[in-house]
This record gives structure tokens, C-alpha cells and sequence, in this order.
């Protein structure tokens, strides 16, 4: 990295010529915050100004699945609508051997038969609060990396404590922009949460993994729950109504929604340790897990089905990545955000410049003291991050393999860690514990910990046995820790051991040790606790090292650079993705096949904005009819009751990101004409940098929703509900 | 490392009691040189003593695939059985998007059906000799390791050109014992190899992955060939006939074929190379190879047929370095290699006391001069190996990339790069060429440049991209070597612009360029061309670093630990595998299955020699009849006239290893009993120690054979001319 600091250093600009930095975004770009959309970008560019009840609406009749995706309330009494693939984990654990509602799909004519899920958590987002000066605030000037990161913690936990008991919603203090804000988010929380109709995978997911993050589709990747409160279903003042007619091309479009994480905002060096660490770090052990599962898989039908859930996560988190890697590897791309760094650089110099020059001599206007005022030390915020990351480079593997279970790829031990840490931290103050055992989410933490969702011995022991094996890789078969975790046994036989040995997959045992606390774990013989027990002190120390040498000081570094940003570009600027609601917007828009690659026949085909319904079963024919491009039966016999012209899936220019998931497409108005599911090949480099050239967000349209609803599956029960409450 | 040097070094064993070291082998183990049977094994256990004629007959009817197999002439008219998985590279060259016969299964009723092969080569080992003395001879006392690795590849080029002038015959120095032994093979060469027979993949790979490499098994894992000779069936005098009966459980029986590679001669330092380098690396990537040629197969069912020979080929791979890792991640196993290398050490220091002893006051019968002498600079063979080693860790990566084509995953570079270096190669003296263009080669060599079969630039193109992005990510995107190989572009648009602009897959545009020779390939502007020309330097850089600084001082140590082992030992040993004819014996014999694992229900079960023809369609019923458990159509057609108690495949205490697949069983009278195909997952570790606990050869029964020729496939004039060879 040496060869590159000094260039993207910003200490040599100083030297070379001043070009005038142009800020803001590009084309629809932007995950905004609810509290700070972009009324001036919106308001220019489509003549559209957003009311404070347009937006409380949304926000309100949107919400977060704990698991990883978004989704919207669709009627009064508590009908959500999310993607099929944010719903697979929960309706494969309500699956068995004999009825696979992945396979089969699944619905409830009426609310008795509505299932129950095992452990999501929906959360809805109530209220929005900075607490920025609270929270740095509680950080002494002059503290160490070591107190700030603790101090920072502590005020944090106290913070939400607060927040929890004066309002008993889920209270969380949200980081934006890399530590430049703070905010308090209240959600409103639902854990009972019920399954109402899911299509087969073959159809929600349609394509398969060959055109997952592909374009044109034809999926209907759609799931109906239902939350209740005590016992009924919830009532839901805030729900969006089906659009009548869908979006027409060039339509303006919105989608609120919690992207889950981007990078955008990361300094070009801190993109090359993604570039050249993490991304073919995790890329490695992707395809590593994936190979594994699917040897599992091929052995029997039943060992697919219970290896479906964690394949499915894989394969989509090998194909995002690949995307993303090839961005970072496009010198072109790479080009860009080193000459963004730059010019931001330069602009920061000027601003500073003209500060200083207003200190000495406010004479003229232009010399006026420039607000808000600027700490010069944000010149060194670059060199900062490179620092944390070569802090970051010596303890990555380490730390992914101990603190993130990277070493331990098994529920089973996870819950035993979960166990291990709740015991010892639920006795410490609030402030001072890790922070996922903070009061403020022991509640969610716990309905993870007892879950009724099954648990099985033949597939854990397959996992724990492949992750052992890549931790003797990494950390050496001959040293000591390797020594300590496999106790002269092979992974195999020591996977076998603990797997075999251990109670934990039974939820009564697990409650039982919860509620001995201390002593009951102190006490325990079982292998896995055993385990993780003695794991526990190491899994600490490397993440202590983390949260002070790398987190703590790159946190520092970027609220700087946000400080500046802020000066510079005032809040037309919007922060990195942080898995909480955002608002983006965007027009329903075709694109032109940029990319040479594997597909020659594709390039610079024109793609239309959207596919139909009968384009579905062209597809289909076109693959031969066979997986991952076979229809379901119902589709198949249900065609002729099918008008083929439907528009399917269709393309927009929106602003999204993994997390985004499930999110509803609305129009102007507010009303539903799509639900986003994915973004295409090209729009994968958004995880750093956004370009409408090619890149698209890819949705299911409204009209193909209630078509396929009503004349496939006969749901007439649930078309009912929409249609009513569309009124 | 450095921790267990100070144990494994022998010069800390002086001063430790000294054990009684127990030479020899385990169980039925060994890989046998054809000069130097088993003899006093044999007769010892099964008192069997082969003759002079046994062996050369047995010797002069098995052949060596040049693509990584083995195989045996069956009948006087050249009729060839070997594996239908080292037949499938062939089968699907000669296969076409509408005649897949991969999938259908070939059948040559009459001669002129039977299909020309694109690229196949058939060794048949005629004779040996050791050359030992010439090859030691030409490296002069006092050498530098880049002298002596010059010197000996002169002379070994040197020894061949002259044994090919005098016999026509295709003549390779073999290096045994890792330099301990230098023998000149002659081979008599096939190169029209017709196809005859090949079932459907799906029996004879029935099970797929899942079932590779374990037991029970039902395949019918074979193809029949046929050798011509100017144009008519070759006359082969050595063939093997049929037994009539097949083996009997604990019968004594043979194999003879071409185990490709093991190290078990390596010393344990060598081996934690192994387990902590080599074998991850080469798994991460072929699971990322794998990984990108099921995304390109999903797409069509023809990229998958395009894609079918490549995946099974590294499936096949991943799977046995998986067995072999989780051996030497096995602490029992590798503390059995160090505890045996440490008597080794110890035996060889008696060995020196005695000789120096015997020096001093040759009084004594006992102390009669030892013989050989052995010089004591063998004690420094072990340290010498660690340092060749380190050497090797500096330049692994590098030279992977580079010299073995690591980072240019595509056909066409192989053919751009062998002909950039023909040009330049041809023009000098045979000796001081690099190998592979050493006279002797060229003919072999020029086949497969110039070999007929497909080359698909889509998958080339996928191939390409892939593994130019991992070049990046070992290398650094940023250092000059990727600036260099990438021109400023992302790995997909350079992968589209070479592969999209050379015209080397046309075999008419190859020959021309090697007739134009030198100035030919300075004038081309094909980009693949250009582009190898421009990389070859850096390459052969690296080859050169490797050949000096790890091959050639590794070679030299392990020479001087062969020479030590004859001392100790005698011929009683047999040196690793080499890809080169050898004889294995031992038993038919089940086993109990020994291993906890994924597999918790088949823990401590024990497992039958046989399986039958019968228990396949029980097996495919079992698995739902879905792909890799579904018989092809046929075998559901014609089950009512098989008898269905025919054994189908059987297991046996034979130590073979990869390359051995094809290879013919053979019983006392050398009639064929069985054909290897496979080792079951406790054979893997046979890689580097053998154990027949648990471990077993997998073939194929004779009896099956024909049954299934005859009655399921109806091919009565293979039959005949099998059953007529018989007699």
C-alpha cells in the first residue's frame, strides 16, 4: 500500500493545482435519512415536495426484519408483505422432512391456519432523536482509543436504557456516517409473527442462483405474514394501498427500506484492504461452505432440504461479492473514487484556507468566518484509517475466526458462547457490558437463544468439521491454540465429539443453564459449553484488540472526514448504509448491456424496463423446462386463467442495496407498484459507488403480484384484503 | 516450523536411547517396480513367486493414459478397457450440443463405427533400464545446485533422443526415489485410439460426487478403446484374459497400472508443507473453479455440457485433497509419520556407528565393513529439505501463477504460451532445452497443440476472467506485475478482449504459426499470442528460481535419504509414485466403518466385500431416482433379464492411488477379475501413508462386465470378441 499514500495523501495536494470540486451525487443516488431527505435534489429534478405526513406514513408502514431484509404493512390488520427470500429461513424452519413449504409453498385461507414463526422480529421505526452531542459528549478529550471506545459504550447502553424504560419501544443509538451522527431510533417491535402465503421457490426464485443479480426476470418473490399482539392480529394505523395501475416508464418511484451496509464513504486506501483482503477473504470461505453444503446436499433429499437455508444465504453472499470484487478490481472504478478522494481533499484544503485567511483578515465578505468551523486535524483523518487498517491487517483472521465464529461454523456453539457470555455479562452494569447483552436488546437476543427452530446433529457436525479444518489452516496445525481447540483429535472426530455430546440443540436445556446464570455454567459438563467456556477469554481478547486498535480509532478518522463533508457539502450528502430506514428514489428505466463478460450474445442488447407473465413461461420453455427454470405445476395448469401481458418484473434506476430486500416501490401518492427483490450484475458496485449507466434495481410489479395471487393460487381471501384496503 | 525442527532433526536422536527400528511395510502396501517385485513378501505370505513371464506378459498388456490413467489390452486385436472418468475427456472432445454421448453412451457395433479419438495417447512400457550411473556421472563433485540441475537435464535429454534413435520407441529417464534411481523407460506409443463402448455417465459415475471416492458402490465405471495401427486394429500379442470366475473373498490379487503421485517418502517438515500450504491453496482454488463453472453450467444445458469435463475433473480433485488434508490434519497419522521418521534416523545413525566402528578395528565378525558405504552427509539430508522448503514458500504463489498457468485459467494461453516457447526452444541443442521440448516429447507434445477437439471461447472466456481476478488478489491489483498483465483493465473486459481477438482455436492458424517458427511468433498480432510472448520472461524467471533454489536441492536431499534407505533397508522398499507402471497386491476384504464423521449412522457398521447389480436399483430407489442416484433408462428397460445377484463392485486391500483408475485386477494367472476404478475415503490418506484398516481399492467386478454388456446393453460383438480372447 506504501506506493499509493503518498498520492492519495492529502498533503500532496497542497502542492498541485486546485481543481474545483463539484459535490453531491450522481443521477438517483442517495439512501436517505427520513429526517434529512432530498427535498432540493427532488424538487429540481421532478417538481416534488414531500410532506411531513407523506413521510411518517411511510415511515411507519414500513418496517426491518431482524433477519437480515424490509417489508410494509399492506392492510389494517397487520398484513406485511416482504420477499420470498427474506421469508425462506423462517418457512424452512417451520418445515419438516414430510412438508417442505419451500417445495409446496403454503396458504392460509384463514387466520387459525396462519403458522406461527419460530424467531422473527419485525421492528418498526417510531421516532427518530440526534443524540450526537450526548454521545461524543461522554468522550474526555484526550482519552485513549481504550476509554473513548468504552466511554462511547457506556453512554450508548445508558442512552437506550433510558429511551426503553421511559417508552418501552426497542430503543437503539444508531451510528451514521462512520460516527459524524448519532441518532436514537424507537421501533415499535412484533415478534409474533405469522406466515400467510408463500409461493414455491421455484417460482419466488425463479432462475435460481444462475440468474440471481440478473436481468430480465420473472420472479415472484413475495411472502404474506401476519403480526398479532396478544393473540389477535395487530392493528396497523399506517399501511400503503395497492397502486391501481402500477408505474409507467420513466415515473418517478420511490422505495423506503434498510439497505444493510455500503462503503461508499471509505477513503480509497480503506477500499483496497477491501479489494485485497476481506472481499477474497470471504469470498474463499464462501465458496468453501458452499462446496461443503453441497456435498452434504447430494447425499440425500432430506439433507438438501435442512442445508437449503444456509445455501441459499451462500450462494446469494458468494454472487453479491464477486460483483463487488469486480468493481474494486476495475481500474477504471478505482480511478474514480481515488480522484472523488482528491477533489474532496482539495475542497477541504480551500475551505480551510479561506477559514484561516478569515481568522487573520475579516475585511471582505468572501473572507467571512466560514461556519461551521473546521478542525484542521481532519487533514490527518487518511492517514488515521490507513493506520487502523494495518492494525486491522495483523488481527483479521484471528478475529473473524475466534469473535466471529469464523473457526466455529455451528448453531450449536453459538448458542453455547451466547450462553457462556449472557451468564457474565447480565451480572455486570448495563453500560459496561458487550454491547448485544445490553438490557435494550436482551429481549431479542433471547428469542434468538430459544428458538424452537430445529436444530441438526448431521449438518452441524458437517459445518463444525469443515470450519475446524480452515481454522488448522489458518492458525497452523502446530500452534497452541490449534492444540487447545482440537485436543489431539482430528476435526472430524473432535466436531463429532462436541456435536454429538452436547444437549444444547434441546431448548429446555438451554433455558435451564440461562437461568442458573454463573453457576450453572461454571458447573456444566457439557462439551460444547465446556468449549466454549475455555474458548471465551481468547474470543475476548481479540475483539478487545479490535474494538481499540481498529474500530475506535477508524471511527474517529471518519467522524472527522463527516465533520468536513458536512462543511463542505452541507447535508446534501447522505451517510454509508446502516441496516435502518431509508428513503431513495428513482424512474422505472430499461438500460443498454454494458459489459463484455461470459454472455457475448447479451452485449449492447437493448433491455426494456420490463418482462411479462407469459415471457415466463417463453423462459422456461427455452431452459428445456428444467430446474432451476421449471415453472410450478400450478403455473403451468393455471395459464390459460392467466392475461400473459401482465408486466412481471421491471428495472428502475433506485438506490438500494442487500437489506433492502422486501422493501415496497411506491409512487407519488404513496401506493404500492412494486416490490424490490434484487439489483441487477450491474448495480452491485453500489455497495461502494453509484452508477445509473447500467445498474438497476429489480422489483416485482404490483399487477403481477395480484395476478398471480388471483388466478394461480385462488388466494381470494388475501386479494380480498388488499383490494379493501387499496380503497 | 521452527518448533519441531530442534525433534525432527536427526542430530538430536544421538543423544536419545536408541529404539530398534522396525524396517519394512504395512499390511499389503507398497507400488511395486516391475525389476523389483515383492518377491520375498509374496512368498512369505501367500506363497506366490511371480515369474520372469508373469510379469513382462502382465507388464506388456497394461498401457498408461497419456491424460492420467491406465488401462489393459483384452483382446489380440487391440481392444483397450480402462475407466469410462479417464475415457470422459475424450468421449466429450467427440461429443457435440446435439449428440452429448457423455449423457447417451457410444456403442461402435462394427469397426467402422468406432470414433477417432482427438488427442489420446497410449503408452505401452516395453522395456527398462537403469541409467542411475550416466545420470549421477554428468553433475560433477563441487557443483552449484543451477550447474547440477543443468547437467542432469542435459544428460536425461541426451539418454532419450539416443535410446529414440536407436529404437523408435518413446524413451523417458524416470526419476525414482526421488533421485535415488534414474531408469530409462521405453514405451511402444498408440496414438489412433478409437472408441468402441462407453455406457451412460450415469452409471458409470452413478452416485456423482456424493458417492466419489466411497463404498458401497454401484458403477459401471468403464469404456472399451481400441489401438490401430496404420489404420487397422493394432496387433497386440500381451492381452489379459477374463477370469472365469471372478475373485473369492480373501483371494490374493493384482494390480498393475500408473499410480500417479505420493509422497510418503517425504519427511515430516514436507509434509506440514503440505498441510499447511500446498493443499489449501489448491483447494481454495479449484472450490473457486468449481464455484464458477456451476454458475456457467446453470445458465444452459449447453455450458454445462461445455463445462461437464472441467468440473468433474476438479470435483474429483477437491475431493481427494480433502481426504488426504484431513489425514495430515489428523495429529494419530502425523505422529505416526514422525515417529517412523525418527527411527528411521535412528537406524541410519547405528548404521553409521557400525561403518565407522567397523573402520576403526575391523576385528570382529560383527564389525565386518558395512555395505553399502554410506556417506554421513546424509544426516544433513532432513535440514537440507526444510531449506529447499522455505525457499519454495517464497516463490509458491509466484510460480503457480505464472509457470503453471495458475493465473490464465484457458486453453488458448496453454497453446499461445507452448507455442511462444516451441519457437524458441526448437532452435536450440536438445540437452539444454526445457524439458517438455526435449526431442524425445515433441511428437506428444505436438498432438495435443495441434489436437482437433472444441474450444469453446465462452467458457474460456468465464475460465479467464476468474482466475486473472485471483492473479490479482495473490499478486496485489496494484504492483506492476498486474498493471502489466491487466492493461489498465478489469479481469472480465481483458479475458473478453484476448479470448474474443486470438484465432488460436482455429488448429489451422496453430500449425502455421509452428511452421513459421521464431520470426512467425515475433511478427503475430494475435493478443494472445502478444500477450504470452510478453509474460514468458517473468515465467521462466520463476522457473528458473524454482528449478535452482527448491527442485534441484531437494532432489539432492532426498537422494542422499533414498541411498540411506537402501543401506538400512535394502530394495525391500519401493519408491513413491511417479505415473509410471507398477505392481500392488493384496486382498478382497471388507471392513468396519471406522470414522466418526457427517455420517453418524454408518459408525462401526460393517461393510461386505460385494455389492450386487441387484442392490443398484435398490440404492437408486432408496435416493428417490432422482440425479446422482437415477439409472439411465436402459438399466429400468432391461432389469428382467439381469441376473440380479451379479456382484457389481467389490473392495480390496490393493495400495493404489490416483492414476491407477483403470487399471486391470488381475488373479494369480493373471486373468482379470476386476477393473480399478476408485479408493474409498479412508484410502485418500494413502497419499503420503498407507493403512488398510479401513482404507480399500474400489473396482469394478468382472462378472459385471460382461452382464451388463451382454444384457443390458446387448453388445454381443464386444462380447464375443472378449469371451473369444478368453479362451
Amino acid at each position: 500500500m506504501k506506493t499509493t499514500r503518498a498520492f492519495l495523501g492529502w498533503a500532496a495536494l497542497f502542492v498541485l493545482g486546485v481543481t474545483i470540486f463539484v459535490p453531491g451525487v450522481r443521477g438517483d443516488e442517495g439512501m436517505w435519512l427520513f429526517t434529512d431527505p432530498p427535498r432540493k435534489l427532488l424538487k429540481a429534478k421532478y417538481g416534488f415536495e414531500p410532506t411531513a405526513e407523506w413521510l411518517v406514513h411511510l415511515q411507519r408502514a414500513c418496517m426491518r426484519f431482524n433477519n437480515g431484509g424490509s417489508g410494509s404493512f399492506v392492510s389494517p390488520d397487520g398484513l406485511v408483505m416482504t420477499n420470498h427470500h427474506v421469508a425462506a429461513g423462517a418457512i424452512q424452519k417451520l418445515s419438516t422432512a414430510k412438508n417442505d413449504m419451500l417445495v409446496s409453498g403454503y396458504y392460509a385461507k384463514t387466520r387459525d391456519k396462519e403458522l406461527k414463526c419460530h424467531d422473527l422480529e419485525l421492528n418498526v421505526l417510531m421516532s427518530i432523536e440526534d443524540v450526537t452531542e450526548r454521545v461524543n459528549g461522554a468522550v474526555k478529550p484526550g482519552s485513549t482509543p481504550e476509554e473513548a471506545s468504552k466511554a462511547r459504550r457506556a453512554v450508548m447502553n445508558t442512552i437506550e436504557k433510558e429511551s426503553f424504560d421511559k417508552t418501552g419501544l426497542r430503543s437503539d443509538v444508531v451510528t451514521l456516517y462512520n460516527g459524524g451522527l448519532y441518532h436514537l431510533y424507537r421501533y415499535k417491535k412484533y415478534t409474533d409473527v405469522r406466515l400467510v402465503f408463500a409461493p414455491e421457490q421455484a417460482i419466488a426464485y425463479f432462475g435460481g442462483d444462475a440468474d440471481n443479480f440478473e436481468y430480465p426476470r420473472y420472479d415472484l418473490d413475495v411472502t404474506f405474514f401476519r403480526v398479532y399482539e396478544d393473540g389477535k392480529p395487530a392493528k396497523t394505523k399506517d399501511y400503503l394501498k395497492w397502486s391501481p395501475a402500477g408505474p409507467a416508464e420513466g415515473e418517478l418511484v420511490f422505495v423506503a427500506g434498510n439497505p444493510g451496509h455500503t462503503c461508499r464513504l471509505n477513503t480509497p486506501d480503506h477500499l483496497k484492504f477491501l479489494r485485497d483482503l476481506v472481499f477474497p477473504y470471504q469470498l474463499d470461505e464462501i465458496r468453501r461452505r458452499e462446496v461443503m453444503l453441497n456435498i452434504f446436499s447430494e447425499r440425500l433429499e432430506e439433507n438438501a432440504r435442512r442445508a437449503r437455508g444456509d445455501l441459499l444465504r451462500y450462494c446469494n453472499g458468494r454472487k453479491a461479492r464477486l460483483g463487488i470484487l469486480a468493481g474494486l478490481q476495475d481500474p477504471a472504478v478505482m480511478e474514480r473514487k481515488i480522484r472523488e478522494w482528491a477533489e474532496f481533499g482539495t475542497a477541504v484544503h480551500q475551505y480551510l484556507m479561506a477559514q484561516e485567511a478569515a481568522q487573520r483578515t475579516p475585511k471582505r465578505p468572501s473572507d467571512a468566518p466560514k461556519s461551521p468551523r473546521l478542525d484542521p486535524e481532519c487533514l490527518n483523518a487518511g492517514a488515521e484509517v490507513i493506520q487502523a487498517l494495518e492494525e486491522w491487517k495483523k488481527i483479521y483472521r484471528r478475529h473473524h475466526l475466534l469473535e466471529e465464529g469464523g473457526a466455529f461454523n455451528s448453531m450449536l456453539y453459538a448458542k453455547a458462547i451466547t450462553l457462556v457470555r449472557l451468564a457474565v455479562e447480565k451480572e455486570k452494569p448495563n453500560a459496561q457490558r458487550l454491547r448485544e447483552y445490553r438490557d435494550s436488546n436482551l429481549a431479542s437476543l433471547k428469542q434468538e437463544l430459544f428458538s424452537e427452530a430445529p436444530i441438526y446433529k448431521d449438518l452441524e457436525t458437517a459445518k463444525l468439521t469443515d470450519s475446524l479444518g480452515m481454522f488448522l489452516e489458518q492458525v497452523g496445525a502446530d500452534s497452541k491454540l490449534a492444540k487447545g481447540v482440537l485436543r489431539g483429535k482430528s476435526p472430524a472426530a473432535r466436531a463429532a465429539e462436541l456435536v454429538g455430546g452436547t444437549r444444547l440443540d434441546d431448548v429446555a436445556f438451554r433455558r435451564e443453564l440461562a437461568a442458573g446464570g454463573k453457576e450453572a455454567i461454571a458447573a456444566s459438563d457439557d462439551p460444547m459449553i465446556v468449549f466454549a467456556r475455555w474458548l471465551d477469554p481468547d474470543a475476548r481478547a481479540v475483539r478487545k484488540e479490535y474494538e481499540t486498535k481498529v474500530e475506535e480509532p477508524m471511527n474517529q478518522a471518519y467522524a472527522k472526514l463527516a465533520r468536513a463533508r458536512f462543511a463542505v457539502l452541507g447535508k446534501e450528502a447522505y451517510p454509508d448504509a446502516t441496516f435502518t430506514l431509508r428513503l431513495a428514489y428513482g424512474t422505472v428505466k430499461g438500460y443498454r448491456w454494458p459489459m463484455p463478460g461470459g454472455s457475448f450474445d447479451q452485449l449492447g442488447k437493448e433491455i426494456p424496463p420490463w418482462t411479462t407473465m407469459g415471457g415466463a413461461f417463453d423462459y422456461a420453455a427455452a431452459h428445456g423446462d428444467k430446474p432451476p427454470f421449471r415453472l410450478p405445476k400450478i403455473w403451468v395448469d393455471r395459464k390459460d386463467h392467466l392475461d400473459l401481458k401482465t408486466p412481471m418484473n421491471f428495472v428502475s434506476t433506485i438506490d438500494i442495496i442487500g437489506g433492502n430486500s422486501g422493501s415496497p416501490l411506491v409512487n407519488r401518492e404513496g401506493q404500492i407498484v412494486g416490490l424490490v427483490f434484487d439489483g441487477n450484475a450491474q448495480s452491485l458496485v453500489w455497495d461502494f459507488i453509484f452508477d445509473d449507466v447500467a445498474g438497476r434495481a429489480v422489483s416485482v410489479h404490483s399487477d403481477a403480484l395480484l395476478e398471480a395471487l388471483r388466478n394461480v393460487y385462488q388466494a381470494e381471501e388475501l386479494v380480498e384484503e388488499i383490494e379493501k384496503a387499496r380503497k
